[in-house]
């Protein structure tokens, strides 16, 4: 029998479709994805993110890792810059007006925000899931620092962190990096969030993300891995096959929040997480992007900023976009023990403080 | 300059991205796409929706056309099966249980609903833009003959009828069919449409679908076709490329509420968009899907019931999905026109009603 999943937060439905339900193993397809990342060389003269190139992007916001040498050169570890076609720009932040002949119904503005590229690696074939933990380290506080530097600009009210891996899941850049966008206003799908867990908390008086990790943690049936600051499970109501969602365990509203040793262990959960996804599934695309509370706000009491991430393994089609209703062809239970249980290694023994047993040990860390 | 532009109803924002659009004309890519349903045989022999091939498929629910033969067998025109691999099934409407060990906080219950497969021509290698106007026809007589069907059923709160169209759209199956789904709730994605809708009513006392087409009726610069009783138009804040909405230009609340001559015209209007958007587009992928009201209210003073066709063009990346914010790589106005404008026989000189000059006649109608 199908069976209707609810998110107890966000209020909405999914169907985990029992008829249709595939074992987490179908998709562990050699050879499956567009692009085979392990066969591509270390630098490509023509990509604009490898070094020697710094020139054909905008001059750097941030590089971390060069020692000594000018901005825009070689010797960077992570490098920052701005997107050379930005989805939105800089502006005054004045508001727009209607044009001339169409009314006050339909509003509009200028596109004004903030639209950067974050470089991870200086390696054109290498991935977050191929990365050290000490480079995966720099790409964290690459985000940490850009999201601070720009969360003083007043004309902003959010900021969103994301990343595209792979072509079906919309990167159009071979050479890893993250993205960055900076909003004037909150987004819909994070206003959605906040409303739902502003509900809660108004009914129950506790976060309702502290009370979801508690509950995970307990149940263990959808825990991926965990060290000392972050936990990493598939959500109950998943909308798609191993989405995965990393959080930190202490409450805190904002991404800034976090302590360095938390950064340290976001980079390091982030990495064993991606790196066990790619040896699975055979390096799926896959997206993932941050929630974290708009900006310059007190601590919420009952929002949990995490981060949530979406392998991009089955279409999304009409129904769900028409209903908001996903349709998962895998048991979010069956996923989370499949990517805890393959391989063999047990973690612990990497001393690295990850808790969940029976995950082993990943790829190749550069 | 990028713009920011915001849907009046859902609130939701998307950025039309200056510094990335596209002309229209850069989605007109010959051999762009998977399938060519040009190239496909007439009939398949191994195809459960081919005409001789009835016994592959459950019982049939409807079939329009057969004059006489016993149910399941050739000389049907349009037939309705119950989906083989149904996401929910026909169940006792009994709520479920949260299940030992796991507490009330993961809310679950049966999948129960009714999932159909509607098969629109006996012609494996056709497709809405290439089927007879009458045809079309009898496909919408069939949405309409079984929601009216289905919306007796108590346990039933609403039905979803939609398409997909080419495999990057999500079809796994090339013979042409819609499908429809019938859920126990309201999904999150129209209870939002609902409540905007709602809030718009409350505060100005007309109908924001009504006020809406008034609009885009009288500026036109993002009108595609109409005729009589229906109208199809890009909407202001698109969140695809060549996103196209069609609605009944009297306002009723209710797929329902249409009487015959609005069935027919609906579908004179769609074959003609879909057939237009093959043509200038070489068969893109597409989503349709229909948003009514939910089964058994009252007529709604402030919900429109309409179609939302959404070709697949570009991918949906972390930001979209993790923002709810649609970055647009072409503007409306633009793909409006561009859809009126190639081509060049006038559609009124076919006689058919459509008051929007320069659109161009379709291609094969079998």
């Amino acid at each position: 029998m199908p069976e209707f999943r609810r998110d107890i937060i966000s209020g909405q439905w999914v169907i985990i479709a029992a008829d249709r339900v595939k074992r987490p193993e179908t998709f562990a397809c050699k050879g499956k994805y567009e692009i085979d990342h392990a066969a591509l060389p270390e630098r490509m003269e023509s990509c604009p993110f490898c070094p020697g190139n710094e020139g054909m992007t905008p001059p750097e916001v941030l590089a971390l890792g060069r020692r000594e040498g000018t901005p825009d050169s070689p010797g960077w570890r992570v490098r920052v810059v701005p997107n050379m076609f930005p989805a939105v720009r800089a502006g005054d932040g004045s508001a727009g007006e209607a044009r001339p002949g169409e009314g006050a119904f339909f509003y509009r503005e200028p596109g004004c925000g903030v639209h950067e590229v974050l470089i991870e690696t200086t390696a054109h074939n290498r991935h977050p899931g191929s990365i050290s933990r000490e480079q995966m380290r720099l790409v964290v506080d690459s985000y940490y620092r850009r999201y601070q530097a720009l969360s003083g600009n007043q004309t902003l009210r959010f900021i969103m962190i994301f990343r595209n891996h792979g072509r079906e899941a919309g990167a159009s850049i071979e050479h890893p990096h993250s993205q960055l966008i900076a909003l004037p206003f909150i987004p819909g799908q994070v206003r959605m969030e906040l409303e739902g867990a502003h509900e809660y908390y108004l009914n129950r008086r506790e976060c309702p993300y502290c009370r979801l990790l508690e509950e995970e943690r307990r149940s263990g049936i959808r825990m991926v891995a965990e060290n000392s600051f972050f936990s990493a499970y598939m959500p109950f109501a998943s909308r798609y096959p191993f989405e995965t969602w990393l959080l930190p365990r202490r409450h805190q509203s904002s991404f800034l929040d976090m302590e360095e040793k938390e950064r340290e262990a976001l980079a390091a959960l982030l990495n064993e997480v991606l790196g066990r996804l790619s040896l699975v599934l055979d390096d799926p695309p896959y997206n993932f992007y941050l929630h974290s509370a708009p900006l310059r706000l007190a601590a919420l009491p009952h929002y949990h900023w995490h981060l949530e991430l979406i392998p991009k393994l089955t279409a999304t089609a009409a129904f769900e976009m028409g209903a908001g209703v996903f349709i998962n062809v895998v048991v979010p239970e069956e996923a989370a023990a499949f990517l805890r249980n393959k391989g063999g290694d047990s973690i612990e023994s990497r001393g690295e403080g990850i808790l969940c047993p029976g995950l082993a040990q990943s790829p190749t860390r550069g």
